[in-house]
């Protein structure tokens, strides 16, 4: 049956591939990718304007439980991300402005948890930025067995360890470490369209013309008209 | 059956009017019309401080499909608000901030969705407003026929293209087009009555002597003690 | 059966005492007073960055009904915090920027509400703190009685009227008020240990040596690996 | 501004095409009018294995107020649905089993309310079907104005009085009035479809054969293979 | 500070008065003592059907530990029902088939939970009957404090021990045990007028007229009309 | 990066061992294999009472997509369960009953999906039992790729191919195939241990002695009084 590891080392993918894939963004490497690896809206940013990328250190916690976040502190190395999956569903505190302290001493640079956080107002203010199901002060023990740096599911995405996660306000997406650098390059394949894109939709033109869509409209049946038909339905 | 239509034009309330019901806010509208009009807390704004007002454009589109909105881009003109229905539950990201770029080129002041958003920093910082009922950046596709400028439902409220929008930290509320200045008009009697309210209660003055409430709390049996009740029971 | 009283004369907590809870925080109290008294996350701050403490105001209402907030207004003193349970579920805007005044001009300092309140955009300008179920404009009645500086239950959390609530961005803690000196002393213990703790994780000091977890991950089972076992299970 | 009426007089959709529609159950109907008049999920039976089909008598309600719904019982006729839809979020009681017994005295055939209802055992045990928000016993009022037999939109669909009601275990579907005939049409149609198709299904034939899937899956890039690739990507 | 204790010795109401609250039902009783006690929707039966009153012994329980339950055993006599609080959100499996067991063999006659229960179909066949926030199989510990028979909230209700707590298909309702005899008789006055009423209303009589509230319509602006208006606003 | 494949052939276990986990059920297995590989209660069964167990033939759907759901009946097996995860949040109708008929012809015993289902009352009647995250009548789309027989992440639970899934009115476990003996072992061994327990719970022992809680509680300071204190506090 599972047993309860911690993995020491990981593979993590190339630092430059994965600053490029942060300033890309959540949306921007979610479409680029085929529109994998994203967690749902549940789990959300605490805090407005951050903008993060690094290598997933992954842990496995028993809900309201975080002595494996305390075992992974010590895998942490500079650029990584804390991501935290639980046994079961928790809204627990799982990270106080503690332990995102001894986090950061260790180079983590943000935390993706399914569960709960506390001391919000310190996190934001000491800029470590975190991805959370929720705010709340309830407290963990440190009672229950788990893993760091094994394969976890986190609302819905699955994560390796070493594996890139990008997280902005608009969410998390995760990309497989494997295919880092091809999802970089579609990236920024897509940037470069969408900076087209984005002129000509400034200067006026319309999406409907731009990609060409009159043409589908028109096949699904949809109809113009210049007034509101009188009859009695819509 | 449901015809699927686009229509190109839409009576629209007298700017002036629209203003002065955007300065009032959506608490004092809501109340000054009767109650009515309301939109659900579930569409909330994804930025704070923002406050608009306009004519609605509307969308009924299939959930997880933005071609109708691209559609109705064309149709937007200066100070419209783009309101957008879908004919089912849906989290997925219709806007993202190149719509919202065509949208703003045409005119469009802000976006009200019963769907999610994505590039939600992008959109705040373009000061682009909008209500939503999640961000997320699940992509939508082309697919499914809607229509624009045609009677919809969102969360409650209903939206006939061309009523008057108004939207701030509160949520949304929807004034009928025929009823924008009689509704005006009962809001800037509240606005008057509000702020006399208002200096004699930051006087000190009590509600309960100011709205005549002492009477009804004796009424309904209300008893002043002097202290708690030593008995068990509150 | 249950009368419906207001309550004129509560006994209230030490100032000095109050305001040094408040300056510990809702996470620290709440682990300081042995993790109870802690309202559900579903009760949060409409603004980011607010830290209170005050003693409580209580009232018990009707849902959808604020007469007894307006009755509540008169038994307010300077530091109190107004805390308002609804004998049923409810998204009702119970207060809002005039009642919000009201109550300031009588040395309310905050507002901790199971219901909806409005006039947000108003609330934080004027800097009055407010934790709430949610924000929605629906307007309330005058109608049904209730009472003022009873026995209240709030999002899982019993208040009477004079215990201590502490409020921030973490939610919402109460203490009780012959717990008050106690708490506070636990409080103030913890914060130095905190401090204390905080240097060395600052200094890279490792949480599993700090607090002696190796040997209970031991004993738990968890394996320390190199690297990740090539086996198909984690 | 909006008026408050209760209309006497509604048109009807033909009784035989209504009981046709009924027996075909919510899904099919849905399906063959084009996928739209479906309410959300959130508006539920609570009971199992009933299935109904009527015309709409439509009340708009305050949220927590039943007194339209009590003016709605004068306009019920035979083979009537009563449809509430409330002009804020309720889970108030607004019907149970006196009121229940007095539109069926008038021959409604069910009730279909987005908020709550009480005495499900006893409306269960008479077997009349309800599909609402929620079980709640909290009391309502009889003090705010709305209004019977006018355009009312419900959990995201528009129902006109006279439109055809359908429900079942799946949830609730609005069939507009003046498409009956043809959406009946439709919904017979498929029926006999279905019927042959599921024949064929029975007997072990395969649906990507039988719609007509493989060519589709191939140009979307999906692979067959006989065993789970061995490299670390799945 | 808050002391963790095990109260052998409570007061409980007559049996009698117990049982024919029972009989009446919830709904009944919570309007009969004044729309007080009424627990949220979101405590819900896992069963249909049963219907049970009797006194509360109540137990304050960490979230995720079922220790106080245990405990709570050797204080269940005959006809008692187990009220469990959590002092923090959970829906862990409280209580499985081995704990309602052992509870029945001390004369438990039903549970009310703020978080899981498992083993659910067990419990359905045993007849023991259950209000619950959810079902879900997650494990408890048994580690932390609480406490049996003392003042506990419950999802919005306050329950002393001893109280008397009623429970059906529409959730539940606690009368105070000082009040159980006033609330008995204020809920068979109310039994008989209901069923004078559905007498009534079962030969077609209108509530309008039996409630006389033709007048209270009328005074509120609704107007009767013959026919939908053919003007744009409905 | 990510391929869209259609594995044919995955290992199974043996069948006698599955149909043992089965008859264990799900809160049993969960314990036995130490707390692991349950999903949330967010997916529920549509019916009550039915208990399966099976090899999991697993799906990866795009949102409202069921192409792939189509693609996997050819690779269903008799004694198979279907697990459709989807690649976002959906409440779509997946499957309805033509398709169950197209599972069941193939061998497929029940079906688990994190999305919607629909034609509730005819798999209810055919008796196919479901878990599901809702009932919906909302219609999918046949045009994204996805894959079959891959490993997938559903509610918080990892599943590969061949795993054993065990349902029932409690939920749904997921036990790894390579663990399916020694879970079986470790199942056994609790089923015998429960059916001690539960004689001597039955006989009116209590678990505070069997278990051994007794000192435990009385290390945490729990203390026994025979009355409630009369102190204010409880």
């Amino acid at each position: 049956m599972e047993r309860n590891v911690v993995v020491r080392n990981i593979p993590r993918a190339d630092p430059a591939v994965i600053a490029r894939l942060g300033s890309a963004g959540v949306a921007t490497v979610y479409e680029a990718q085929g529109r994998i690896g994203l967690l749902g809206p549940d789990i959300a940013p605490i805090q407005s304007g951050a903008r993060i990328a690094g290598s997933a250190v992954t842990v496995e916690s028993h809900p309201g439980d975080n002595i494996m976040i305390h075992a992974a502190v010590e895998m942490v190395g500079p650029g990584d991300v804390l991501v935290v999956a639980v046994t079961g569903p928790s809204i627990y505190a799982m990270v106080g402005d503690l332990l995102a302290t001894s986090l950061r001493a260790h180079g983590c640079i943000g935390l993706v948890v399914d569960a709960g956080i506390r001391d919000s107002a310190e996190l934001i203010e000491m800029a470590f930025p975190v991805w959370s199901r929720t705010i709340h002060a309830q407290g963990t023990v440190k009672a229950h067995p788990g893993s760091v740096n094994v394969a976890v599911s986190i609302s819905g995405a699955a994560v390796d360890p070493g594996d890139v996660v990008v997280a902005d306000d608009d969410g998390v997406v995760v990309v497989r470490r494997a295919d880092a650098v091809a999802v970089l390059e579609a990236t920024e394949q897509r940037l470069a369209t969408e900076e087209a894109t984005r002129a000509r939709l400034e200067s006026g033109e319309l999406g409907v013309d731009f990609y060409g869509l009159r043409a589908r409209l028109h096949d699904m049946g949809v109809e113009y008209l210049d007034t509101r038909p009188t009859s009695a339905e819509s």
